[in-house]
């Protein structure tokens, strides 16, 4: 086992953004001083090198394929929504009298996703964080709708502004966070009916990436979309071109679309903003018990919703999302990041693609505390997601407790689990001067590379610099108390959050933001009753 | 967020071993009872079903092939082994006359390795556990070499023989480890020249699986295939018909080949017994700092101990050996499961099947402890190893620090993590009955699939039901107590251990093993001045 001392080689480690400074004053001091005390890489989207995992064969995809049109064919969606009962009755769907079910035929449906663009880009504020979406493209979003947060400090609370605020923050300061999926928490503190205003105007002052918009009512939509238009300071016209927030889509499974979904749909493809339509069709429960099973129930939902956006505006951008999963059996409880979760994920890409369409998973995991198992379940999602052809990861930082709460410290793990995929996706360089031939043969049989020149001009930036992974021998992380991944995690979401610096806003757009949120507030925000 | 009830749904999970009585009586005496109280699935090898992911292009590859043929055939190899220099020398190969360097062209290199096996089986004492390598097939090898051992209750130590028998006993019980890769510890407490024989009567006598023996002179490979032979009741020209034993052989990177190394070769071989050719290449230590450079030397070191097994007996079986990772350029310390690593696992996988061998890789992890680091960097070293076709993952459980300590409870963590990956690996089935096209019109748009015929006839082994993670809601999980993964992991061990149970051994040959392990102490063992 080599390990040259520190001593040895007079290597010290510095990664992207130049800190020389590094041995002057406390770790805690210097970030506040500095900035960027936590060195990361510059914004950008990782883009996948490697070729897609597929878990079925092209017959295996036909015959989820086909079942989910005979699903659709037969058997029918509930659709809770007058109007989009109307839009699909005119484009040929056959709507019982008398009820909601929907029946709509293979042709119907590939008639209406025909025109579905197969990649878009979204348009931040800052147009440095615009976000492809689609191809070979991966975007990270932030957790999303927690009904709680937690860190280790004061435990387990559920959602508040103050907590909202510092999520939105920590989403803001890493640069591997693409754009945010929705609320990191909820914040129950607010009132429900002016609570998406103080969200919104929150996402669009305190960060400059792009955000999202709940379908829960159409007036949220509507608020959503001119909060995005008046920060981005562009024009109606302009904003239909240039899609620039999201809402997922999420139906209620089993084959039923429920009037606040439909209303999303209904306003945001026909101002052209994305929708992610996702199923959250878990196996055993929502779904069948079967992964294949579970598919073709998942893809008949999606293309259902996905459909829909193409009769409202063809053209209009929208996303493929899976979220299949399984529950235990035993307790009925979700589980996530399994192996089903992961065949699921893979399969889930490869319908997406059999579409040309853009595919949206998660990052998640069904632990209560940031141990083993959280990361272990969210590698093993992150494994699924991205080698099954994943554009859109949502939930990307923070999730735990297969959802029902977001974690600072989680939060800071799953940001370092994000960047090393992101590294992992950084093409290998073999040429030349990576082949290192003459460094090979000037150390020769038995010496070692720490001093050559071929190493002393790499070694900055030559591996990924991780945030938690603690590298020190047993003796040496012994002495400086023994600290675990979730204390180190802890003490770094306040490092990074004493670094969060709001980004620039022309104060006539802060002016117009606030005219609008209070205007609406004094209106009295949206109905509650959705 | 759907999570009904137990009461609701009845049902109970029951995973593939039979367990009707599991009400009765408390889990630890249920264990020791019961013999098989920690459910799993039958010994069985996952066949990979998915494509190899690769990280270069065909012509990448060939640039690092063409590198590490110019690296044997201009720089050349240190060779610390005069009979091994003979054969270099009189397959072609030029020796410097009063120097140990070797330079071997790429002709050479291709015609001896033109003879090696692409799969072969490996024969175990009891033929159930025979395992096969190469193609699309994986083994799990426990974790070896370790200096130390820890668990949670007894802190870390070194290794010694009550430890090294209850690790051995441990792989013995859990059937996704299909063999073993070394001394799970080091057993210090057994005097160096007898330490061999004590361990190997113990592989052959508490387990039924097949071993492996180091190359640490001559004696002790040929202790290590009698006692294989012994043990398995089979004539010399039997064992060597099917190979039985085997060794890893690491080079001393850079570009040297040490005389126990390449006795090890010349004994293994010769018998036809299995070498596992493992440079360790550590890139920006041992091996150049680009990973590119380290690969190629990585190839270079291995292809020269590969044409080796073929000099000294063509068709001889031998496996590819990749491990290249990254040092932590702050301290030199070896970093594992980083992107680094994951590429190189990936790259190694492409090389090896250029050559058309068997590929062995391996799961680690730099933790100290049992918390998110060891699991996270653990399943990105098996997401490389997985897809980038590892036919063969030593240290598959137990890995920690390096390498420097084998842990009682990251085996259980492993063992799990290496049960996901096997059920990811199990085929996704499509058919009339997992798509489930009843079902899901029984149920209908707005039910739930809980209590379905479809969901009953299959609920049991539908899902992977796994050791560590705990799937409870916060406050179930709270309320007993918040356990983490490492805590669990400290419960299972002790159970599987309690329900280990030594295989059948015919007495006759438990009384040669005994006679020959007796006699060889007697005459002083194996010299201890390698």
């Amino acid at each position: 086992m080599c390990a040259a001392p520190a001593a040895e080689t007079g290597l010290q480690v510095q990664t992207t953004t130049a800190r020389r400074d590094g041995g002057r004053g406390g770790r805690a001091g210097r970030s506040a001083r500095e900035g960027h005390a936590i060195a990361q890489k510059p914004f950008r989207q990782p883009r996948r090198p490697y070729s897609f995992t597929e878990a079925v064969s092209a017959d295996g995809l036909e015959a989820i394929h086909d079942a989910s049109m005979r699903i659709l064919e037969e058997i029918g969606i509930d659709v809770l929504h007058e109007e989009v009962k109307d839009i699909f009755r005119k484009a040929g769907a056959e709507v019982d009298p008398g009820s909601d079910r929907v029946r709509m035929d293979r042709g119907l449906i590939a008639e209406a996703i025909a025109t579905c663009p197969a990649e878009f880009t979204m348009h931040a504020r800052n147009p440095a964080h615009n976000v492809h979406f689609g191809g070979n493209s991966v975007a990270f979003a932030q957790m999303a709708s927690a009904p709680n947060c937690s860190d280790m400090d004061r435990g387990r609370r559920p959602g508040n502004q103050q907590d909202f605020r510092d999520l939105v923050k920590l989403g803001q300061v890493f640069n591997i966070i693409h754009l945010s999926g929705g609320y990191p928490v909820e914040p129950v503190d607010l009132h429900a009916s002016i609570r998406h205003l103080e969200c919104l105007r929150d996402f669009a002052t305190l960060t400059d990436k792009i955000f999202h918009v709940y379908s829960l009512g159409k007036e949220r939509n509507r608020d959503g979309i001119e909060i995005a238009r008046i920060a981005r300071g562009v024009s109606h016209d302009q904003l239909e071109r240039e899609p620039s927030v999201l809402s997922i889509i999420n139906s209620s499974s089993p084959l039923r679309l429920d009037t606040p979904m439909m209303q999303g749909i209904i306003e945001m493809s026909r101002r052209n903003q994305v929708i992610v339509m996702t199923p959250f069709t878990l196996a055993g429960a929502m779904a069948p018990v079967t992964i294949a099973g579970a598919l073709a129930q998942q893809n008949a939902e999606a293309l259902a919703g996905i459909a829909l956006t193409q009769l409202v505006r063809p053209g209009a951008p929208v996303v493929y999302g899976g979220f299949t999963s399984n529950v235990d059996m035993k307790s009925g409880a979700p589980a996530f990041g399994t192996p089903e979760y992961m065949k699921a994920a893979i399969v889930g890409g490869q319908l997406a693609r059999r579409y040309n369409l853009p595919y949206r998973t998660s990052n998640t995991c069904a632990a209560n505390t940031v141990d083993a198992q959280a990361a272990y379940e969210s590698v093993f999602s992150l494994w699924g997601a991205i080698m099954g052809g994943g554009n859109f990861i949502k939930h990307s930082a923070g999730w735990m407790e297969g959802g029902l709460t977001c974690s600072f410290e989680k939060f800071i793990l799953d940001v370092d689990l994000l960047q090393m995929v992101a590294e992992f996706l950084n093409p290998l360089v073999v040429d030349d001067s990576t082949l290192a031939l003459d460094a090979i043969r000037d150390v020769g049989p038995g010496g070692h590379f720490f001093g050559t020149a071929h190493t002393q001009e790499r070694y900055r930036d030559a591996f990924y610099a991780p945030l938690i992974s603690d590298w020190r021998n047993f003796e040496t992380w012994s002495e400086a108390g023994s600290p675990t991944a979730y204390q180190k995690a802890n003490r770094l979401w306040k490092e990074a959050l004493a670094q969060y610096e709001q980004p620039p806003l022309d104060p006539a757009i802060a002016e117009e933001l606030d005219d609008f949120v209070e205007r609406r507030k004094a209106e009295g925000g949206a109905p509650t009753d959705f």
